[in-house]
């Protein structure tokens, strides 16, 4: 059975949950607690040279880190990943996306208000973040007024890794009620078999 | 044949180039100066709507952005990206170690130092990239003290992703003297058929 580091409060921990559950895989997690350093002991270095969660242990020896490089394998060959070579190509332009014009402004201001409730010891890093969420949340709502999905017209991994942050983007102070079509496909997310929340545990 | 929008200086530009370049795939390339706001305006965002380079067009009516999701698609089915499920994870592994711990880091103070060459003006955002950028240029030293190249044991796209900001660097201060295992790594790569450098035109 796979077992998941994880912290259950992280969006990146969280798609990896929601995949597993959807495509009903069981799995053990076990829970890091970054703010205490447990990521960044040595044990768990060996796991994961830089440090972070989701890291999936594969079996005794093996452990995959990143949480979209995880979404991608356990997708491959199921219908959360397409086969056509430019569809492919879309799910990683998303996901790319996400972790480089997307997390480093939404999820990082989540973290400051929300997990580490330091709102105003952060103000100037947060107010720094603030252009930089809006223009990827209007990218997004630019994206989902002509498609209902990211790629390939269809529900995929894609849309799991930029769900993860953006259903609590208001945790961040990022109101979501100026971006209809994304609001719009939120509620398609959920509406998909087997969906969990951020703090359910895998069925 | 392909066109790819991009600007010359750029490592996100160069990796499609080298890859291009590695599969002899032929390419035009049209230069896109990003700080005149060439990649803001209207006419471009149709192509990318996050208005960034590169920005790969396939055909007369489809553009696909993120370096790496372009690598992605044009090294399947070739040399450049393994078969073996885990082995591609690891390709992607990587490849989102680089965009999300690295260049952030590297490839920001590069762009402040030696492209808008306004060092003292960004001192404090550049004295804040530091520690990351440090980080993980000691997660790839480790990686390569023991392994000859990122993923799979051969020379992959994850390689092209990582060597595109690594190999300069320097031109963000990031001095690589104290990574050794970094620098046989850049030697090793530049080795590699058909190798082009970062100013070089496709052949």
């Amino acid at each position: 059975m796979y077992r998941l580091y994880q912290m259950q409060d992280s969006g990146n921990c969280y798609k990896v949950r929601l995949l597993l559950n959807q495509l009903q895989i069981p799995c053990e997690c076990i829970e890091i607690d970054i703010l205490s350093g447990e990521s960044r002991t040595d044990t768990f270095l060996e796991k994961n040279s830089n440090g972070r969660v989701p890291t999936l242990q594969l079996d005794e020896q093996t452990y995959l880190p990143e949480s979209n490089a995880i979404l991608w394998y356990l997708a491959e060959e199921t219908p959360f990943l397409p086969q056509d070579k430019l569809a492919r190509a879309r799910v990683l332009q998303w996901m790319f996306f996400e972790q480089y014009s997307h997390e480093p402004f939404i999820a990082t201001s989540r973290f400051w208000i929300s997990i580490l409730q330091q709102e105003d010891n952060f103000a100037d890093q947060i107010a720094a973040k603030r252009s930089g969420g809006e223009a990827a949340l209007g990218v997004m709502n630019r994206h989902l007024q002509d498609n209902d999905y990211f790629a390939a017209n269809q529900y995929t991994i894609a849309d799991i890794a930029l769900y993860a942050y953006t259903h609590v983007a208001e945790e961040g102070n990022f109101q979501l009620a100026p971006y209809p079509a994304i609001t719009t496909w939120l509620t398609r997310v959920q509406s998909q078999s087997w969906h969990i929340g951020l703090l359910d545990p895998i069925a």
